[in-house]
């Protein structure tokens, strides 16, 4: 077992899955409060654009291997989709930084619900994260 | 408090983080070992030329807010960087798949050492990962 610590919450429009943006398309914007032990962490993240945002899927089912995607039919193995239901439900998005106030960032790109723990923020560096291609062939 | 459960492991020549290729780059081959228990998560996976790798830095201390980064001199932000010592020092890195031999995943890409736990896989989607530009000005 592996133990992580809520550095943060997400303030969302959304209260239920069903009513937010599918991967973090769409202009709605979102807060990020970090808690104020870990503000510190923050200083000088306004010098980036783009941030990687991990948090965590409280309300995901974490017993799937298996997931019928939106856009198919068939069962696929839950590690070649980004269904919310796998077995270490971490979401992953790559947020634009509209502003910083304090502890808190006001962002673009996300998918989450109200009340999502945040476990951590890391820069975007495109030359080390951009690659061309998703799928062979 | 989160709980996750390790999903595999990473198999990797280096022992010690100093002898690790710094931000994944090199062509050292990595085995992601995903296990039993977790294999049909896998299925089809070797669709993907790209992955997402999240993975547990199990060695890395979880009390720093202020880091000095390799290429800095000043304590920065802790989330202004990529140190591996963070509050959640979840890792993450987006990777080559080489090959798919039973759960065993051969890689590119990876700045792990032996032994660390592996906690997702995600597949790379360009459309929605890559973004322009790391930093404002």
């Amino acid at each position: 077992m592996v133990e992580l610590t809520e550095i943060g919450i997400i303030h969302s429009p959304y209260e239920n899955r069903d009513d937010a943006p599918r991967q973090g398309r769409g202009d709605t914007v979102f807060e990020i409060e970090i808690f104020e032990e870990f503000e510190e962490g923050l200083e000088d993240i306004e010098e980036f654009s783009h941030l990687h945002i991990f948090y965590w899927l409280h309300k995901s089912k974490k017993d799937s291997l298996k997931v019928v995607t939106p856009s198919g039919t068939t069962p696929r193995g839950v590690f070649t989709t980004r269904s919310p239901h796998r077995p270490n439900p971490i979401a992953h998005s790559v947020i634009s930084l509209l502003e910083k106030n304090g502890r808190i960032l006001r962002v673009h790109g996300l998918d989450a619900i109200d009340g999502t723990p945040v476990l951590d923020i890391k820069p975007y560096i495109s030359k080390l994260d951009s690659k061309p291609d998703a799928e062979h062939g």
